[in-house]
C-alpha cells in the first residue's frame, strides 16, 4: 500500500451550471420577467454580503457555447449551506426559467506535497487559500479531473516520493502563471464523479490555454491526468446579468 | 478457475434517487401541495414503523447538486417488498411532482474474506449487519463499484489467498474510521449494472473524503476498483422534508 | 483464422422493457384506464394462447428500480411476428401510457461447444431448448454480453480447443444450479448491440447473484466476459398486472 | 507511414432511422392521418422513380425493437441531393409524426485490396457496385464500424501487404454467402462518426447472424474490428407501410 | 518533462450547431415565420458586414443527417464577442424555432512545429492565417480531436524532435490537398472537451474523405489521434437558407 497524501480542507464548493429557457423567458409577461430578475438580483446581493461576512464566496459567470448559459460557483462552510442555497434558488420564479446543465460538489483542498512544517491551520496564508474570496477576473475555466489508474500508468501505486517529485514540477508550471491565472483546487473524492475540480480565473482567457497545454506535457498530466468536460466563461455582475436577460 | 468468495446476504436494497419538478410544484395549488405533502409524510411514518417492526429500514436524505433532490434508501426482506414500495409511491400525487434520477437494486452482503468459523447466521452480530437499522447520521454517501477485470489487473483471476490479503488490508482502513463512518456494502451482481453498492453514513461529511481517498491508495482500490457516480446528501426528517418543500 | 463455433437457432426473441407514464395514467379518466387495461388483458390472453399453440412464448415481469416498470419477453418464429406484436401493441390506448425503456432483439441459440453427435434437430430435447415455453418462475434476470476482444484477452483469437475447454467448465457451474436457475441464451450478433442476451429465471432471486458471481471467477467470464445493463423483475400475471395499475 | 488503401466512391448514402410518435398519431384526426399517409406514399413513389432513372436508389424497412420504427436508406449522386430529401421530408405533415432516431452519412466505396488492373470506372461491374440498385430482400441489417487503433492492435500501422492478406481472407467469407447476403460497404471517414457503414440484405435474417459471427473469428474483425449499434428490419412496400400506420 | 509546442493564437471560434424544430415551424403562422426569417436574414447581413470590417468571419452551412440542421461558425476577437452573438441570437423569435445540437469553443491556432524564424506576428501571411476570412466553399467538415495519452502511445511523453518529425510528415499530406481542401485548426485546451477542432472546407466533399483517410495511415493520426463526432454540410447563403425554411 502506497502512502496517501495528507490534505487540508476548507470551504465546500458547489458549481451550479444552468441554461436559460429562452423560449419560456420570451413567452413570459414583462412583469413576470421583472419579478424574476428582482429575485436574481436579490440573490446576487445576498451572496455578495456573505463574502463580506467571510462566511463564503460566490462567483457568477456566463458560459460560452451551448453547455450552459451561466454558472454560480458557491463556497460555503457546510454541505447544509450549499443545499440551502440550491433549494432557495429552486423555489424562485427565476429558477423556473432555468434548466440544470451540470453541477459539481467538492471542497477546497490543499495537499501536503509541497507542505512545510508546523500546524498549517495556524498559518493565515493557508487559511486564506482554504477559504478564499473568489476573484473578479474577466474569465473562469472549470474542469474536473482524475489521476489515472490504468495498467502501468497508475498514480495510486506510485510511492509518495515519486508523486511528490512530479507534483513539485507541476506546481512550478503553475507558479510561472502567478499573477496571470489563479487556481482553486477542490477535492471531490466521495462527493462527486471525479477526484478533483479545477477552477481557474484569469483576465486573459488565452492564459487558460497556455497553462493547461503546458501542463499537459508535464508527466503528472501527460501520464496520469484524465479530464472531464471544460467550461469557459465571462464575468457577470448584476448589470451584465440584467443585460443578458433584457429582451 | 479461481475460487469464488462465499457471501452472506440479508435484506434487499433499493436506492431511489429523485428530483423534484420545481416548476410543477410551484404551479400547483396550495391545497394540492398540502395533499401531496400529506402523502409523503404518510410514507415517512409507514417506513418508520417498518423499522420498529424489524421488517426493514429506510433512510431519507436530500442530495447536493443537480443529480437528484433526495434519495430513499429502502432495505426490505424481498424484491416483491421493494417493488411494492415503488409502485405505491408512484401511484401518489406527490410522486407526480418528482422525476426519477437514478436507482440501484442490491442486497446487503457480507463476504467471507474476514470470516470466522461456525454458522454465521447463528451469530447475532452477523445478523444485525445483514439486516441493519440504517443510522440517522448527518450525511450519506453512495456509489456503485466493480472489481476490475482489465489486462493484468484482473481481480477475478487472482487466487483466494491474494484477494483475502488485499481485502484484509482494505478492511483495516475501514476500521480506522470506526465510529466516524458506517459502511453498508450491498452486492448487486445479477441485480444491477455494477457489482457492489457502497453506502456510507457519517456526521462529518469530510470523513467520506478521507476514507475513500485513503482507500484509493490501497492496492485493492488502486489497481482493482472501478467506481460509478458518487452521490452525497444531508439527513432529512419529516420536518426538514416539509421545509424543503415549503414555498 | 480461428474456427467459428457452430450454432443452432430457434425462436426469435424480443425483450420489450417499458416504463409506465404514471402522471398520464393518474390524469386519465377511470373509463379510459379501464379500456386500456382491457387491451392489455387481451394481449396477455392472446400471448398465452400462442404458447398453447406452440407458436411461441411470452414472459411478463415487473422490473425493480427506475430502469423500467415491466418487460414483455416474446419468443416467436420470425422477425415479422415480433414486429407485428410491437406494432399491434403500439397502436393500443394502453401503449400510449407507456414509454419505451430498452429492447433487445436476438434468437434462441445453442452452441456446439458441448455438442453431441447426430442431427441435433432430430433430438426433441434440443428442439425443446430452441423453442422453449418460458417458465413462470418468481423472478427474471436479463443482461446482454460480449466476448471480449481486447489486447491479449481476445476470445475470437483462441483456438476452438481452448474455447471449448473454457465453455465446458462454464457449463458445469450452470449445471450446479439446475433446478434453481433456468438459463435461456439468445444470440444477437447482427441483430442487436451485444453478441448475446442472457435471460435467467428463478424462484429465489438470490440464485441469480450466486450463479453470476460464481461464474465471474471462471476464466471465460473473468477474462473474456463484458456485460451490459442488468434488469431484475418479479412475475406478473393478469391479476398482478391489474393490481399494479390499480389506482 | 503506412500506404493508404486506394478507394473508389460512388453514390452518397443517408440512412435515416425514425420512430413514429404513436401518441400523436393516435390523437390525430383520421383526415390528418390520411393526408400524412398520402405524403408518405408520394415520397415512396418519387423515390421509386429515381431508381428507374438510375439517379439513385432508396430502401425502406421497418426496424424491430425500440431503436426505431423504420429506416429510409437513400443513395444519391451528391450531398446536396441527400440534404434536399431530408428537408423535403421534414417539411411534410407526416414527418411531424416521426422522431429522428439515428442517421448515418457515407458514400458507397470499393477498396483496392482485391483490385484488378485497368481503369475500374470503365468496368460496368464496378460501376454497378458503386451505384447499386438496392435489393428488395426481406431483411436489412445495418451497423457502423471502425478499424481499431489500440496499442499493438493498430490496423493503420500495418503494412499494405498485411492488410491485403487479411482483407482477402475476409472477402472469402463474404463470398461464401453470395446469393444469401448482399453487402453494401459505405465509407464515412470525414462524413460521420465511424469509418464505415455496413448494410446487409438477406431473405433469411439468420444469414446476418451466421455471416457476422463467422467473420468475427477472422483476424481482421477479431483483432481490428470495432462495431457500433446494430439495426435489423423487415422490408416495407407502400402497402405494408400503410398497414403499419393503419389504426 | 517534454517541451511544449509553442503556439500562436488568433480569433476565438464558436461553432454553433442547431436543429430546426420543424413541428413548431410548421405550426407557426406565416406572419410569425416571416418575422423570424427577417431576423435570421438580419443576422446573416450583420455577420457579413463583420467580415468586411475584418473584425471576424462567419460561415453558414446546412448539415446532412439528424445531428443538426445547420451550423454557424463564428470567428471573433474575444470570448465576449462570441458570447454576445450567442445571446443576441437566443433572444430572437427565430431562435425559438431552433434547438441547440452541439457547440464548440476554441481559438484559431498555429503551432511552431513547422515554424520559421523572426517575429511571426510581423508576417502578414501568419496574421492572415490567424484571422482568416472563412471561404465560401461548397462543403464544410468539422470534427474535434485529441492527441492520445494511452499506455505506450502517449504523444505528450514524446520529445519535441519526435513530435516535430511526425507533424512535418502530417503537414505534407495536407499540402498535397492544397487548392482542394482548406484547413482551419483551432485549439481548445482549457476551452472545450477536446484539444483541437478541425474545420475543413472543400468544393468537392469527397476530398474530405480522401484527406482524412490518407492522414489516418500517418503515424501521428494512426497512433496518436482520437477523434470526436464528424459533421458534414453544404454551403448556405441567404437565399438557400430562405429556401430551406420555406414551407
Amino acid at each position: 500500500m502506497s502512502e496517501a497524501a495528507q490534505t487540508l480542507e476548507g470551504w465546500y464548493a458547489l458549481h451550479d451550471f444552468r441554461k436559460l429557457d429562452w423560449t419560456a423567458w420570451r413567452a413570459a409577461e414583462e412583469q413576470t420577467r421583472a419579478k424574476a430578475l428582482d429575485e436574481l438580483q436579490g440573490f446576487l446581493q445576498q451572496w455578495a454580503a456573505v463574502v463580506q461576512d467571510k462566511q463564503g464566496s460566490t462567483a457568477v459567470y456566463s458560459i460560452i457555447g451551448q453547455k450552459a448559459d451561466f454558472v454560480f460557483m458557491h463556497l460555503r462552510e457546510t454541505l447544509e449551506d450549499l443545499n440551502a442555497i440550491e433549494t432557495a434558488f429552486n423555489k424562485t420564479l427565476f429558477a423556473q426559467f432555468t434548466v440544470p446543465a451540470y453541477s459539481y460538489v467538492s471542497v477546497v483542498e490543499l495537499s501536503n506535497y509541497m507542505g512545510g512544517s508546523g500546524d498549517p491551520m495556524e498559518n493565515p496564508e493557508v487559511v486564506a487559500r482554504l477559504k478564499p474570496a473568489l476573484p473578479k477576473a474577466n474569465h473562469i475555466c472549470f474542469y474536473p479531473m482524475n489521476k489515472r489508474r490504468s495498467g502501468s500508468d497508475n498514480w495510486y501505486m506510485l510511492s509518495m516520493e515519486e508523486r511528490r517529485g512530479m507534483m513539485r514540477s507541476h506546481g512550478m508550471i503553475g507558479r510561472k502563471y502567478a499573477g496571470k491565472v489563479k487556481q482553486i483546487i477542490t477535492g471531490s473524492v466521495g462527493f462527486d464523479n471525479w477526484e478533483w475540480g479545477v477552477t481557474l480565473f484569469a483576465d486573459d482567457a488565452l492564459q487558460f490555454k497556455k497553462l493547461v497545454y503546458e501542463m499537459r506535457f508535464d508527466e503528472v498530466s501527460a501520464k496520469y491526468g484524465d479530464f472531464g468536460d471544460f467550461y469557459v466563461g465571462n464575468l457577470l455582475d448584476s448589470q451584465k446579468f440584467a443585460a443578458l436577460l433584457q429582451l
